[in-house]
């Protein structure tokens, strides 16, 4: 019997990892299967072992609880069978507040903070070489993003025409990839991103499966399919700050059924035996977010001209968290999907804001280099980043750390909670007043937010009735009703 | 016999009169019925005449044709009774081309010059004192619009709280209304605003009826709904110039049904001999524009966010013409129907042009005085009517004289002649270039138009095949594409 060297202990949210060692002639992905149960002494928790290469077999496990936890592994390879190992889950490191999980209409992570997606899009980011990466993680680090939707396999696509230093397969698209092996080093790469993500506090929207594609990846079968799906899952699952996206514009990859999605949707939820958040991408059509298995619905525009003022429709269609993932990304190509303005990009967010839902971020900016931050990360030259910080700050001051759409005028939306912390956006509307009903009973501050400029001037601090709230007849204003306890 | 000394002449489609003297006693409005028949010899049209007050009647008529014409009288007051006359029609007046009329989905005057639709909206501006007419009359005088949409009927509304000069009837809103009688001082005033206006080659359509009211004129009942609606169109419809506008925002006139509104309607085609266009506006729900009296759709906002964007849709539903004559007015009033830029009028004015229809302005800018240019008049301040004269000189320069919509990419509509003429406009979509198909077989000249800036660029002169048209990275861009011969 293999009696692994594991660590002996491991922060609660953290990754735990057995090593152990077997048998790597034959095909050991296919040959040898893996699994272990970890307990706490109350719950017995599955999750899969994977073939690492050379030898080298690794179970990745999530620890939810404080507390003492023990292993047991099961296989048919009988010296990877049995082994049994314990391990202290110790508080959660500084700043480690647990995956994220749908509350209602919004998030919060497993501690029960609040979680506020500010998203951006890099889908192929991790596949770019590391000086790019590193200064993609660099720009990270400095803005608002709090979430990264990006893709597990390379990109082929406009303004993607480089080829990854490594694949997930052995092989060639020339020749032909061997789907029944993976290359470890391919999910290293990944895992070590996803990681450098974490530390940052930041959300890896992880989309499983692409129409962008050269290379044979969006047609594999169905088999193959699963085999992938269900390696990346047992590889990354104990990562805390992984989301599921089963695919990015499911509807454009013609080779695949919905039955095919249910499927691999079926194979994610065995694999994760930490739920993380699962859902799947639109181009056209939408998926039908009502499915058991998603958590949240993960939109792209539906509309040239409106998108994010659906947001409140939607979440009362599936009754789930609105998340829009792409309503356009600030920029200038030649696409209309990305090239909009800052101050649009902004308007949108806001819209989506105040409807109770979260507008994500993209930046598609021509430049001599061909790095697009939407795809392969780098710099980001936009205007709307800094306002998407300055949103987020306005939604999280109020009483329940979210907006929820309230009764509003036709002609401008409020989101808050009722009575308490009333914000109403005015958008394309430039009125230079106007007259507000404070909550009945209540004495209020009323705040003017200049969305675009980023500034709050408080007018009254006392106010009761209905309040004539002068404002500058300039574009992208808001104003904050806050009632005095 | 009365034997009255008309003119011996009248230019073709101007306002020939025949004044005539009859009985002063009683209730000359009610008690006399006047008409004429007009004949140039192969057809007959009937007027009807109207007392003018002090014993005085009147019967106008509108000559189409040059030639002999000769009248004759019927009344049931014998001094009125078949008086006769005759008349030659002569040449019409220098930039005189008739009524407009509806052609498929577009306009032209009676000579068939095109018609392209640059509206504007002062609804009260002829109930205003003489000092702030004379200055509307010189702002249009100077600016691009050929169409103004105005009440007959005075308004009480938000920054309209000014009592009129004269009222329809005489009486008072305090003591009641005579509604068998007229005041023809009333009527002579704004007779006297159409007037000018056709000297400016101005459209006015005459909103007959509209809810914005104290004086009890939106409620006056069916029989003085008829009498006021009959008289106003038999003094009016003379006027080459004129378009009926049953009513503003129909829908907010409760007192009627639409069994009030086919009634109405039907008395305007009865006693308006020339067929003017007639439609009516509505607030929310469309008035069912297919009805046969309607000649063209007289449209209001739909949605805060698009409106001309279902240019294309309406014209396919009602098969007429399509004119959004309240998309929102630019401005910066408290109400959302009033605040937005001159970008953003602008832009929906050729979201609209595009799409084969025509986007009316307004404008509703705070100042002291009260004096919106939307309702009283004055000057204009905005920035969209240069925009709006530019964009009509986009379409008249089509070899059609009109745009019709054409198959387009989903972000950015082309509207022109197919194969020869085509304008693709890309909005707040903000291109750094783009790939145009150019019509196949042809060299084409190609533009880049700034439509905010309003200056148009050659970029080729004899390009076929796809053309990559670099453009500035800015909003509110168009490129046009002619084909050569």
């Amino acid at each position: 019997m293999n009696q692994p060297a594991t660590p002996e202990r491991c922060a609660r949210w953290g990754v735990y990892e057995v090593e152990l060692h077997g048998p790597a002639d034959g095909n050991p992905f296919t040959d040898v299967d893996l699994t272990a149960v970890f307990s706490d002494g109350e719950r017995e928790m599955r999750a899969g072992g994977f073939y690492d290469g050379d030898g080298t077999y690794r179970i990745r496990f999530m620890p939810d609880a404080e507390g003492l936890w023990t292993f047991t592994t099961a296989s048919n390879a009988p010296v990877l069978d049995g082994v049994t190992g314990e391990f202290a889950c110790t508080a959660a490191a500084p700043g480690a507040h647990g995956p994220v999980r749908a509350d209602g209409f919004h998030f919060a992570h497993g501690d029960g903070t609040r979680y506020l997606p500010v998203g951006t899009t890099a889908y192929a980011w991790t596949h770019q070489a590391e000086g790019l990466r590193d200064r993609t993680r660099r720009t990270l680090a400095a803005g608002p993003f709090n979430k990264v939707r990006m893709c597990l396999l390379p990109k082929w696509y406009q303004y993607n025409h480089v080829e990854p230093e490594y694949y997930p397969f052995p092989g060639s698209a020339e020749e032909g990839w061997d789907t029944t092996r993976f290359d470890p080093a391919f999910f290293r790469r990944f895992e070590q991103e996803v990681a450098a993500l974490q530390d940052m506090g930041i959300e890896a929207d992880v989309i499983l499966l692409h129409p962008y594609d050269r290379w044979g990846f969006a047609d594999l079968g169905a088999e193959a399919d699963d085999r992938l799906v269900r390696y990346a899952v047992r590889r990354l699952a104990a990562y805390a700050n992984v989301w599921w996206s089963m695919a990015n514009e499911y509807d454009m990859m013609g080779a695949k059924s919905e039955d095919d999605w249910e499927r691999l949707a079926a194979v994610v939820s065995e694999e994760d035996p930490h739920g993380h958040l699962n859902s799947i991408h639109n181009c056209g059509p939408f998926y039908d977010y009502a499915r058991p298995w998603i958590t949240h619905a993960s939109v792209q525009r539906q509309d040239a001209y409106r998108t994010a003022e659906f947001t409140d429709e939607w979440r009362e269609r599936w009754g789930k968290p609105v998340v829009v993932d792409e309503c356009a990304y600030e920029g200038d190509i030649d696409q209309g999907w990305g090239n909009i303005s800052g101050e649009e990009m902004t308007r949108r967010c806001w819209e989506g804001a105040v409807r109770g839902g979260y507008v994500a971020h993209g930046e598609t900016y021509v430049n001599e280099a061909e790095e697009l931050w939407w795809s392969k990360g780098g710099e980001l030259v936009g205007t709307s980043p800094a306002r998407m910080g300055f949103l987020r700050e306005v939604v999280a001051a109020s009483p329940t750390g979210v907006l929820d759409p309230l009764p509003s005028n036709w002609d401008a939306r409020t989101g808050g909670v009722a009575g308490a912390y009333e914000v109403t956006y005015f958008g394309f509307s430039r009125p230079r007043f106007r007259e507000l009903p404070l909550p009945e009973g209540k004495r209020c501050r009323v705040d003017v937010i200049d969305t675009w400029n980023m500034t709050v001037e408080r007018v009254a601090d006392d106010a009761e009735g209905t309040i004539r709230v002068t404002l500058p007849g300039r574009e992208y204003m808001a104003v904050r009703v806050v009632a005095q306890q």
